[in-house]
């Protein structure tokens, strides 16, 4: 066995592994306490010795892993690209004025969804409902455009907080889809200088309804699809062929016998 | 081959087709540029002729579209209208004062559902499931109606923002639907003047909700079954035909021989 | 033919149905324009005698209908108790101060539901789901209550507008369960006194959503089974008769000639 | 019989039984009185006595159960574990400051669901879709952390009140999650200092509604399949064994004559 195969049997045996998990909920809980000012006071270099050690164990993990694979295979994985990015994150330096990157470290967690394999499979499943939604979700994306420049063009010099620029019209109309405030915060006092907007707004709240209502029964459907195959098909497929070849042999015993 | 042959497979050929396609999708782009100050102050003249060209264009595949099925056929099909109107609309003269037209010019958009035929069978399909809930549209409207009066009457006097005319109620009406700040913005202001008035709102909610939530219901089951159809169907089908056929020939074979 | 018999079969006669359908829709436009101060103010009197004529024919219509079934017959079905409940309401004198009397004259319109069949169908589906939930609306009824009480008990000294009686807690938590405001509304205020009010609202939100969605489950898995059947059912246990009979014909058959 | 058996038996009598519930829904009532002064002032001390009452029946019954079914098998049901519980909150000594356990009294009205066995069912059917969802319940937790981690760290200087700790940001988040004014009450003030945070509220938002759909799609998935199962399969089961039973027969029947 060379020396990538036993590197490569170490980190998938099952006691690395829940080691692996062990330290991302570890970590978790580490960067949980950083929140907190009293305990950062208190602890504040302790917690920032055991973050980097949590974080020194996955950058050997991920370099173990991409040793024993090769780089090719590594990076064929969805799940590897995943974890290598997130890792890589942490390791960006974070100088002042980057504190979104700091925060960006708790991403580490979602680590848990790659090492457990139940909430592996939930979240594949959960993206495997995704490509089917597709076209759906073009549509919903040119309903968003039109709409994003027919406000800016109708409503955007009066009301530029809302409707000012095509960013600003598209979120204003997120807001709108999921019915926060949509009439009280914009549409009416929209209407008090434009009396006709709710023909717009109105037919837009019913037209992007109905096609989420759509996405969420396409998932429905879907769904239960599925269920449906898994579990009935393979019976009734088996019964099915039981009958037929039964019948079959009948009737050749009986041409037999006749021809006999 | 008549000119007006050649004109209609000229239309047809995939490659026109994409061009329209890619005609649209740069329109779209140009329009949405209209929308920012600072790219018209740079470019405004630019883009005021890209667009000419691209509406130049529209008019004369709808034109020559026209020429080549005649008015009778074009006319018949309901994405020719639908292309037809969206561009005849872009042919108005918007004067001062009519800047709607000029927001409505982005509609042309919309022209990428009928071009490509993945998206025409997503809204053929959302379409299609209208029909089947027209009754319950029809009590919707019934209910609404109802609901406007009675609010007009009740509460108008008092509120006439809300509740001053048949439409005002109705949009209010609209606006509690979605639930948006029907309480707080509405119906508790209300209270204070009349203190039964969730009487008339609070049951207005259930039975709309109610009307919503089984228009959902139709929709899940009306597409469980499509798909139910297609699948299935087809191999019970041939299955049971199958079976029915052998047991006819083997009783066939039988009375025979007894015959015999 | 008795007079008795005479009047019904006139009174179920299609063109008089249709000619009470048209009063009806008749009758709901005038009982709008009444909600429009100068419709009134220039046709008031007119209207007024319109719809008393209206009013008139519903009397006349519902009188011959208890004549001709005898009012054992006639009160057996639901939608005539719902047609004399609704114009009884009308012929109640409205003295000032009862204007909410007036309002429900507009009820009247509800009469389209019994008098077109296809209306008529959707409610009473929409009807048919309701007992089926049952349980779960006592069980809400029952969270409501205790709720309900706890909300007035814990709150109501502090936030008298909200949850100073049953009845007031009842609504507010009814409102919760809209998600209207919940937060910035009503707990963020609460929490500013009871900083752990959070855990009784968010269970409490949790716990009623829930069964609300089961509610929305439970009828899409009675829509379901009910179209399953309708249409599926009849097909396959005629095919099932038709398996079952050929066999045992064929197994009489050979029995038969095994004796013989 | 011994002692045992004899209250055993007689506290399962169906008589026993409902003078129970009479007693649970009388003590309902009386402690919704409690929550009005004008009845506390009016007959105060007969409500706390018929209180007392009501609760002394409780203990009684539960200590007979306990008795009749000594504490093993009592507790093995965990209908009883409830039970005890609810009673055994109202024996705490409520001093003042205490209110909240008052308050918690009413709870007892939980105990109708573990006497009518029609409501036990429908909990136990509600409880029953919980295990299924475990994984996307573990998921959303994960999200949750992850979210309010990003959040305190991010906006919890500026924005102390929504984002300041932890559990701050957890309320908030889910605040947001259920749309409640998300974005006229958070977002918008929030984007009013960091212009870029729609791109961690607006992908936050998306997750949790598609993780929540999610659970729902898997109740009604669930749910078809339980009523698919209950009612159909039975049924096609008898059908299939009676088929290939009859079929096995004529073959049987074939190869004796045959070999005969």
């Amino acid at each position: 066995m060379t020396v990538r195969q036993k590197v490569g049997t170490f980190i998938d045996r099952r006691a690395v592994q829940n080691f692996i998990l062990g330290v991302i909920l570890f970590n978790a809980v580490i960067l949980g306490m950083e929140t907190s000012p009293v305990i950062m006071q208190a602890a504040g270099p302790l917690i920032i010795v055991l973050d980097t050690i949590c974080l020194s164990i996955f950058v050997i993990e991920i370099a173990a892993k991409l040793f024993a694979r090769g780089p090719i295979a590594f990076f064929r994985s969805g799940w590897n690209i995943f974890d290598f990015v997130i890792v890589a994150i942490s390791l960006i330096p974070s100088g002042q004025g980057l504190s979104v990157l700091r925060a960006l470290r708790i991403l580490r967690l979602l680590r848990v969804l790659s090492v457990t394999p139940s909430l592996r499979r939930v979240v594949e499943g959960l993206m495997a409902a995704l490509p089917g939604m597709g076209s759906v979700f073009l549509l919903m994306g040119i309903i968003f455009y039109i709409a994003s420049v027919m406000a800016t063009k109708l409503f955007g010099a009066t009301f530029p907080d809302w409707f000012g620029t095509l960013g600003l019209s598209a979120y204003s109309l997120f807001q709108i889809m999921t019915l926060e405030s949509w009439s009280m915060g914009i549409v009416r006092p929209v209407m008090e200088v434009y009396p006709q907007a709710w023909m717009f707004f109105v037919p837009f709240i019913l037209v992007t309804t109905f096609a989420v209502v759509n996405l969420v029964v396409g998932l429905i459907v879907n769904s239960m699809q599925d269920a449906h195959h898994q579990e009935d098909a393979a019976k009734t497929d088996t019964y099915r062929d039981e009958v037929l070849r039964r019948l079959e042999r009948i009737e050749a015993a009986m041409t037999d016998r006749k021809v006999g």
